[in-house]
């Protein structure tokens, strides 16, 4: 059996909330700063869902990327952002928004969690962001091991978070 | 405009690949002594889409977890692995699988790229495992700040990966 034969077709998801505020546009830089809520669909969640969520520092957050096109999706390579002095590569060897099912993980502080309405800081999705899972960050969950990235990818991280005026 | 309306009403996703090899079965234990492969579909990336990723030590696999039935998705609380001397807590507040949209985040080694077929150690995921993404891990996406969580998510981390048998 092939790869493709065991593979299901498709697979649909609800989404269990949204991004409200924050940014309404999807800029490179300086995430940290940015505060915003994920409202949750109370159709599809119980009011306990976030029961406990607020002995965690932060949460892993999968988003759907909605804004970008189908003709902005790579299937291959790349330069990362466009950068012609950086390493062409594959769409799986980077974190670009433009890649297939176009889905975001994002590792963000939580604030206040106000039963449904999570307040979090440092989400880099845009204002209207479906929101797929909202997981509580477990340390453990991180890499085991030594973790190994190429320089372009720490090049490209400076100043994501925060502003960084030597970049 | 209420969360539920501003929600899309579903994201239809296609697999970009399948889990293959590894555990047929979810046990909650020492998964780090679990080599897999990732077979990629040659129907939706091109070969040099994971140009480039032997660079990176680790990948953040999205995937699914495609054998829980419908039942047994929780919605709103209950006891992580139903031990009723962990607290009763939201299902957002765990990482268990019985989650809506049944997604699946995890952190993995990258053992070596074969074209399409990436061989990877420590995914916690079964064999036939839709995945819907495969990101070069940055240790930047990582969250800042100091990490909080509650004593029982500690523990029942304990083992995860690597078999404590003092756990």
């Amino acid at each position: 059996m092939t790869p493709s034969q065991a593979t299901p077709t498709q697979i649909t998801l609800t989404p269990i909330g949204t991004v409200v505020g924050g940014r309404t546009e999807p800029i490179d830089d300086d995430w940290d700063a940015v505060e915003a809520t994920i409202e949750l669909d109370a159709e599809r969640l119980g009011a306990d869902s976030t029961a406990g969520l607020e002995a965690f520092s932060h949460l892993d957050v999968v988003f759907a990327f909605h804004q970008v096109p189908d003709e902005e999706v790579e299937r291959g390579a790349r330069h990362p952002r466009g950068r012609s002095d950086w390493p062409k590569v594959g769409i799986l060897a980077q974190r670009g928004k433009g890649r297939p099912n176009r889905l975001g993980v994002s590792t963000c502080e939580l604030v206040r969690a106000d039963g449904l309405v999570l307040h979090v800081r440092g989400l880099d999705a845009i204002d209207g962001s479906p929101v797929l899972d909202v997981k509580a960050h477990f340390a453990e969950m991180g890499p085991r091991g030594i973790v190994r990235q190429p320089d372009w990818s720490r090049e490209i991280m400076r100043g994501y978070w925060v502003d960084d005026a030597s970049a």
